[in-house]
């Protein structure tokens, strides 16, 4: 392995997700255990341009495996837009000694660090952190298991009241972009319909489906809708149109909010930390630059940043099936 | 005990509450323990006037007292509120030699009890089943304890989030004339501040106490707010006004709806709900009628319906004192 | 308000329980609310002998509320039970200038602290810590209502496999003097049988109220016995009383152990732990020693300490009735 | 699609697994969604031969995809065994004109049905339900990612208390024959080492661990077990040797026990269960026999039910190496 790194930076940028404090005390302790150092940047971009910095040591990260959020917290900057703003945070980090970065993020975090490692002799590695599952170059990213989790145990209450009263709940789950959270809950929670950005369901086959929900003899419903459903109405609007054209139903809307970026990340979510953790750390010492880390086909992969950032990764079309059937 | 008693009805009416199915299952186990029939009666008083009945033993109820919701549904009735409607469900409950009632819910429920057992001869007690302990005559009603639960583990989620990003939240949680849910999510939760109906904080109060927070070296907030607060503001015009006056702030809003009403009940709910159905059916043999069973310094007691329907049970004023200490 | 008291020490001893990081927290802010100082005292007796001290303040008990265990740790400190050790923790507090304590834990604590106020002249108010219930002087303990909720849960999933395969599973529960786990979970488990210290079922009764239970149409059964249960067997020796005896029965055993004692603490625990926080620093502030604060009929309430550690809160036999009506 | 396929049998055999209801939901309305009649089968082999067979519709299903445990029951048939149960097996799925069977469970249950599928004419698939994932020709058994959860959340509870008294645990979980669960778990939870049945790690080994660890600083320390490791002790003997060897450490055991096949199955292990629900129906129609579905690098795939029994799914290896990594 490459011996001319012996600091590295991590830090954690954009939404927060459940895991990124699993994934720092991973890149920590993978750090200690190459015998390199590690110090923590505080704050994303702008505590790297604030120098707010902080060395960690395999004791630092103790007890937050099973945390959510993130113990560096995370920042939006505008000034890391600027090319003095990125001037700033390379002799913060060469001041610092800091020689390679780990950044935990979404799309616009690694946006960022791919301009700052093409300006900058500074080599960085990306792990995909955000419950959306919208990056490409790996199956999930971290976060996501612990949000589907979250998801379906609030619609499992949902669903108490809902068959309680004979109530039809339109629930707004979170996936501006990608539905992938609004299909595996509405399968995972028994949903008679999902409305995702992906497919245009229509307004007229969205009624029938109820109506023929009706007929068979289901006397609730729940219809999962991701935040960028492709239908045109949110869930407020939806519920205003079907009290309009199927009186029958008592139509409830719930939205499910920010919960569904917090809690206690799930076991495969800390185990994808780990690994994902010891994978950018090594990649480093390994002389490697310009990639994420990703889980693809079970394994362990690198993928170029500008590849991670183009797109999202698509729906399992077989899913879209599944759920037809499963709501028949 | 009464003999001339021979066979119960129960049901549940108004909103849906966890403890609900641990009642029913109390209620109709202590018929069987006393060799008294025991009949269900579906969609509350609906139900009564439509005759949707069903026989229950011993064995009907197993594994339902860790279910949310009412396995015997809810419903509201406007024939109930006639004349002609309380006949009808009379006459069903004579034909089936229903002798007596157990009624679980809210003040709706009660109230439509206490008119029904003066103009017919039948006996009932009640059973406080409701999320929001808004009824006098019991420290806590049913689910009361669960949805507490539900929404502390909610907000402790969010606050994963709020901390990662510096934020301020105003969090809705229910309770339109009560505060009981406010007041000790808040406190259990660590909010800042808490708005509730029965208190006038007042906004320059509310400023005044967000930038005390700040300066004191707080980074992130949560205000709980119940849906009955008496600031004159729902959490959506309280971000606005914040953003507005305080525009160091990034304030986010979240509403936690309905799922507050579901979930497997705690064990404080199941013990209640147990204790409560056995009281309500040796209340009913001991002849007893137009009371509501209730738990008053951990005994359970009687109350006379009217007195239950009247008002609320005040929230603890000590428990405002605790809230201001603990955000000092 | 007494103003001598410029400093407040708190620690915490004995076994762990959740809430005592919300007790913490509470006396902490407390104090910061009174202007007074606080001094954490790390481990117990042992490190008030080492003088194992840290200055707190509103903000270093930040994100703890929700956490299980004790920031401060505890440890058994034979050296305290010495005239010499106690003198040495003595001339620490001193050196220190660490006025009063508030003492967290159970009757070993508690019981240290008597003997140590009586030769010293420190005031001391302790909060009752346990997850046991065993503490005279309060309904609830800190800590009793979430292992409550941890064993509901855990014998929930036990359930699930109980009545997939026609089982009869003998669950341990912690509870070595006093029943009031085995006792309300049991009922909220919906157990067929609960075997506690202060009843001496029987063997003969057990069988027979197991052969009548399979007769009754039932498939599986669970039994929860406390460590502490009278019938002189313990779970694994049951197992083998029963499989001699009942040979239709397929039967299992599972000891919960410690997890009991760890977890998240519930809403109740939290408020539970903020108010007796604030009532142990205000006791102190206002005159008082030698008291526990306790919750009784729902208030906030003072009892001397050697009444406290005198014996156990009792059961309470109604629900010993209604265990009995439920299994029928 | 085979259209001389008009009713469709299924059942659940051997330990049951979360995810089991979900599954057998995804059967039946698969066989609604196809027009085809489903019959489900009651306690396994063992109610084949009984005749224990009851119509189901896509109504019949509902409100189990949340719930732990089989609906159906399992059970152990030695009858099933023998030449002569098996026939009169037969003889009921013929006299009920069942053509087909899904059968759920693990490497019992397939051994069952190739021998009963090799001996008549009668089209079987398999899926795969155990929490153990031991099983070949899929990534992820039903109910595996649940157990995974189920136990995290508990040694997080035992760590909150391991870390308040600066305690060693050995906590066992299930696991006969691979260590999936101790592995992924012991990752997850953050613990210091990993005993599992595919290594020897050595007890030699193992106490030069515990040193180590505790000469880096850390004050509590956490074991996994597997059930079935290799180092020729169970947790209590490992508790003996240890606290022989290692005296300065105050050692305790916990055996997770049969909590961990049970509880409410996760979102992955719902949304598996409904695609291989799927699956299997639809290869039965297709015309396909002796196959188990599974999940392979992401999609549903089959695998000849005589390959699915040899042998176990072998650990990912990298995991050993991140276990260490991360324990540093």
């Amino acid at each position: 392995m490459s011996t001319n790194i012996t600091k590295i930076g991590v830090f954690t940028s954009g939404g927060d997700s459940p895991g990124m404090n699993a994934a720092i005390r991973a890149v920590v302790r993978t750090c200690a255990y190459h015998n390199k150092q590690c110090v923590a940047i505080h704050r994303g971009y702008q505590g790297m341009i604030e120098g707010d910095f902080e060395e960690m040591n395999a004791r630092s990260v103790k007890a937050i495996i099973n945390r959510g959020g993130t113990i560096l917290r995370s920042a939006r900057s505008l000034e890391f837009k600027t090319p003095e703003g990125r001037a700033k945070a390379y002799n913060n980090l060469k001041e610092n000694e800091i020689d390679a970065l780990v950044a935990i993020g979404g799309d616009g975090t690694f946006t960022g660090a791919m301009i700052f490692s093409e300006e900058y002799d500074i080599p960085i590695i990306g792990i995909p952190g955000t419950i959306d599952n919208d990056i490409k170059g790996t199956t999930y990213t971290l976060g996501y298991d612990t949000a589907l989790n979250t998801v379906v145990d609030a619609i499992d209450k949902i669903r108490d009241t809902a068959s309680s009263h004979d109530r039809l709940f339109f629930i707004e789950v979170m996936g501006r972009d990608v539905g992938h959270i609004a299909l595996n809950t509405g399968i995972g929670a028994g949903a008679e319909e999902i409305l995702i950005p992906e497919e245009n369901l229509g307004l007229d086959r969205l009624l029938e489906s109820l109506e023929k929900s009706r007929r068979s003899g289901k006397t609730s419903s729940i219809v999962i809708v991701a935040e960028g459903d492709n239908i045109g109405k949110n869930v407020f609007e939806l519920k205003d149109y079907v009290n309009e054209h199927l009186p029958f139903y008592d139509v409830r809307v719930s939205v499910l909010g920010h919960m569904q970026r917090g809690g206690s990340p799930t076991c495969f979510d800390r185990v994808l930390a780990s690994r994902m953790g010891v994978k950018a750390v090594e990649s480093i010492l390994d002389g490697k630059s310009g990639f994420m880390v990703g889980l693809l086909q079970d394994k362990m992969c690198l993928t170029p940043l500008e590849q991670a950032v183009k797109g999202h990764t698509e729906i399992d079309r077989e899913l879209l099936r599944v759920s037809d059937i499963m709501s028949v």
